[in-house]
């Protein structure tokens, strides 16, 4: 697999992204594609580059976290994250990892890659460890804030294709997030999307609430991109305090974390923690996306790169394509 | 002050409600009404009846938590929570706490004391302490799925004036929960809700993160019910697994806690346990209600109360009659 990697995004970046980078390479036996300023990163890369299965694809721009994303990747064709999501549209890579400004990867996604047919919404299915026994995949984890019910269904039917394989499970539960799991509990948007997802060919499990998150539940965790995105970051809000408690501790961060493991709470803590997570991927359009947290270090950009890996495999796209069809 | 308990509600109901309405009796030195079955109350409370402040009020019916929250208020007219409510109405309790059906308590608290004049929708503001520094109200923690810009409006007057006296601070900062800071960010409601909240007299911060209610970046986090629910949940849920991993461990529940205490993570996982903290408050009805967690046990009961008692002193209905006059 060829493993496209936006050298320039990223708060870390490019120097974590490297060597996230790099430690992939030697990981997983990918190759990978570094795509940012060419100079910079051929001294990063250094002796490296011989050694392992690594690139790079010049772009000379770079995009803000701030920018607005359809303004910024008009602006910059030369950018990291249009000339990655390029590569992908070109055939010359199998997936594209970025930790640079979200909404412009699912912009350029989506006017260069475009929407798989019969997807109305492309979302972002991120994946949520906060139980040792079953992962979850969150979705729409932000992609869009409004929804109607007939993009929770495809969100659904999205997420449970994913699912069977990276989780590597026949029939994945999906859960519809809500206010209570009677089904006469919701807004409006999650009532009308019960009533789909009941009558949908789905495993549904029917409602789950905030609780069963960290329960695992479900395999699949359906949401509006705002409620999905409000409840990662609450979790990665939650797993910043654990940090910064054993950081305001000084050397007491490694101590920390070994009585956390101790009393069993290292898989807790590390699950909250988006440093060690691997990013979201954009299910939905031509392409495998991975979007990485903006603040990903070396480990977050290797466990993305194994995730957009194991995504590629899968040739996920491929599977995505009946999706839509079936109403 | 006289605050009346629903001795009937809530799992672990009345055994732990009596326990934790004894413990506050002599911490707070408030009069406890125990609602409930009067026969069963004289037991349980037996010769505390005489040493502290308690009495009790017969309500022969329970209201269990599935049941449909209109006809089963209907229904049950002798219910603690319908029994309860009605001891606020008749001016024989200035308090009156729950842990029983929420949505039958709100049901019964709106039909029976009614809406302050101006207040649309009554709101439950939870507090959440995830924080060692600064506690942080949610409004609203669920009462109502789905909102308009003006309830949101409300829901962030109702919370900075409660918050005001409950905290104690003069201009409590306002912070509208979102999927990114940015003005542009948000589903439609919070978009529209921003404009407003920005054109107020209100110490409006602009939007907040999920990664922000960790950090307490708002004394009042405003959002809908729908999402506030989930929220307050997902914590929660988190708080759970917290607690389960500690009982795995059987009797390493102790030493878990002594360790995370160890580590600075102590206040951390106390906020994140319902069986700590006191429970929300539902602000725009004409009386003092305070909804505790279903799973309430003695120490969160005594805390429901200590925070009743605050909210009736700072005499909150009169302080929130002139919400809703300024639009």
């Amino acid at each position: 697999m060829r493993i496209a990697i936006d050298a320039s995004g990223g708060e870390y970046s490019p120097h974590e992204i490297v060597k996230g980078a790099i430690k992939a390479a030697q990981e997983y036996h990918v190759d990978i594609i570094l795509v940012g300023k060419r100079s910079l990163l051929h001294v990063l890369a250094g002796k490296n580059m011989n050694k392992l299965n690594l690139s790079i694809v010049g772009a000379s721009q770079t995009i803000g976290f701030h920018e607005h994303p359809l303004q910024a990747i008009r602006k910059r064709p030369r950018s990291s994250i249009v000339v990655g999501i390029n590569l992908l549209k070109e055939g010359e890579a199998d997936a594209f990892v970025s930790a640079g400004n979200t909404g412009a990867v699912l912009c350029a996604a989506l006017l260069n890659l475009g929407k798989i047919e019969g997807v109305e919404r492309p979302a972002l299915a991120s994946l949520v460890s906060l139980n040792q026994s079953s992962p979850s995949l969150l979705i729409d984890a932000g992609a869009n804030a409004d929804c109607r019910p007939n993009h929770m269904l495809q969100f659904a039917e999205l997420g449970s294709i994913y699912a069977r394989y990276i989780f590597g499970i026949d029939s994945p539960g999906v859960g519809l997030l809500s206010n209570g799991t009677e089904e006469t509990k919701g807004n409006r948007l999650a009532q009308e999307s019960f009533r789909l997802l009941n009558k949908s060919g789905i495993n549904f499990l029917g409602n789950i609430e905030g609780t069963d998150i960290a329960r695992g539940t479900a395999d699949v965790i359906v949401t509006d991109g705002f409620t999905g995105n409000i409840v990662i970051k609450t979790v990665e809000g939650l797993g910043d305090s654990f940090i910064r408690v054993r950081q305001v501790n000084g050397d007491e961060h490694l101590r920390g974390r070994a009585l956390l493991a101790d009393v069993g709470l290292g898989f807790l803590v590390k699950g909250m923690d988006y440093r060690e997570y691997g990013g979201a991927c954009l299910l939905g359009v031509k392409g495998n996306v991975i979007v990485s947290h903006g603040r990903s270090r070396a480990k977050a950009i290797k466990n993305a790169i194994g995730l957009a890996n194991r995504t590629a495999e899968a040739n996920i796209c491929q599977l995505l394509s009946g999706v839509g069809n079936g109403q």
